[in-house]
């Protein structure tokens, strides 16, 4: 990283902690006057699963996005808390003994490891509800429209044309090696949806030009791929003691990923190309997006 | 059942009929153009939950209910697809190895017998985002207020505080016997929530009054109750062969019920109270709620 490092990090993790106040709120173990119960043990599984110290890059996304185009705080970080929702429901899911089969997530066991399969199936669920529940409550202050536009935008990135169709071919993926269109699919579909999403979320909010959104869209696309290629790089060349994950599993499962096809000097060159490409797409928004050009590289260089 | 049965029935069957062209549309293997490509497997198996000939009570009431308040029948029948995505993705989910390990479901091999575990859990994921996509979606027509209005209400519904903290309640009963009223509050959220969706989605679609909202919300609470006995019921006096899903698993797993509680005849007693109570709650609509006792009477006494 750069000498921008220090201050993008502290900025992450100030958006983090915002963050992670509205999760707490919406997780909180002691109901509310009035509230119906929550079944406690399946509450204690979702809080397992999101607060657990994550980046929050999402979240990041769609505050920094929504201050880009003037959007209000407050709706923003509701919509943040949701979409985050949408990614740890995601990766519980994913880590189940009948999907990728983890035990350790971010250095802690996973949810079905420290509850069980049932619970950590109904804690999936209940977080992938929850959003959208957080979207359209009269706490989230946005207008009709607005609520009606992000359900749907959300629902479209996480369902069987987004996140969820993605995982499904990541899990034929183990079986039938795809090509190199099948791999871009697969992960346009798997990552890039909700990283779209967070930072379409941002034009919605703050209800810009059809082409603002247009360009805040393809600059969500931009780091997406990004987002993946330094995932699968760090595959390869991290360990989970510093990843606080399993690492080499691609290679183990026999997974094709565009690293393993075109090696890491050609992954290297592609990153810079798509923070070039996410760069030129924020030109429009002048010094204002400065934040966001710094985030783009941080996907492309992070190191875990 | 009384001579009313034989019309209601056929109607039954008509809103059936009615709302499996809309799921078919929805669920169509056949890509639209622009559309992006749907995995085809994890589409077959959604549609093997969805499109196997339910009897489609809770879109039956959507309907209904959506008649009685004059709202667009479009639009009911769109939310009354997004409903029945949710209630088989429960069951796509309940069925699981990992939760109620059901092998059979309305006589067919359950999802993840039919397909596997990962391919029914992405199923059940998808389904329950896609009901939220079909209600935002710019062919609803309906506007923002009542699609934020309906989001907000099925995902409370279908959440932690309704179905799936139901499920979990009910996944708890099978290690620690819950007291009537732990069985009453578990039943309430996870067969409940939804019916009473149901009916509240009719006068939000209607945009009635505060106090017909409340009698049909109050309605579908009552029919409710009067379905869950009746399954209870079902549960012991049926055979499996005649419900084409498994019987007398209560009883086996020692599962408490307010049947196993207070016998049949007691369960009989109160089902016709409970039909009397949504009786009753329909009389501010006089003539035009006819259908809506008539299903009263059919879910207190239904045979399968």
């Amino acid at each position: 990283m750069t000498g921008d490092a220090p201050d993008f990090s502290q900025r992450l993790a100030e958006r983090a902690a915002q963050v992670e106040t509205v999760l707490e709120g919406i997780l909180d173990p002691h109901p509310q006057k009035g509230e119906i119960a929550r079944p406690a043990h399946l509450l204690a599984a979702m809080r397992h699963g999101v607060l657990n110290g994550g980046k929050r890059l999402r979240p990041f996304l769609v505050l920094e996005t929504a201050e880009l185009t003037g959007a209000d705080s407050e709706a923003a970080l509701r919509v943040a808390a949701a979409l985050e929702c949408v990614h740890c429901y995601s990766l519980i899911h994913d880590d189940l003994p009948a999907m990728d089969n983890d035990d350790l997530r971010r250095g802690l066991p996973t949810v079905h490891v420290a509850f069980d399969d049932a619970t950590a199936i109904l804690a999936g669920d209940t977080l992938l509800t929850i959003a959208f529940e957080i979207i359209t409550a009269p706490q989230t202050p946005a207008d009709d429209s607005r609520k009606t536009a992000l359900v749907l935008s959300l629902a479209r990135a996480a369902g069987i044309g987004g996140m969820a169709g993605g995982q499904a071919l990541d899990l034929a993926a183990e079986t039938t090696t795809p090509d190199e269109a099948g791999i871009i699919t697969l992960q346009a579909m798997k990552t890039g949806a909700l990283l779209r999403f967070a930072c379409e979320a941002g034009a919605i909010l703050g209800e810009t030009s059809e082409e603002d959104r247009e360009c805040l869209i393809r600059f969500g696309e931009a780091i997406g791929l990004a987002f993946q290629l330094a995932d699968d790089l760090l595959d390869v060349t991290s360990d989970s003691d510093h990843m606080g994950k399993a690492t080499g599993k691609d290679a183990e499962r026999g997974k094709a990923t565009l690293v393993g096809l075109h090696g890491q000097p050609w992954a290297r060159r592609q990153l810079s190309g798509l923070v070039e490409e996410a760069n030129a797409l924020l030109d429009r928004f002048g010094d204002r997006a400065l934040i966001l050009r710094i985030a783009a590289r941080f996907i492309a260089e992070r190191d875990r």
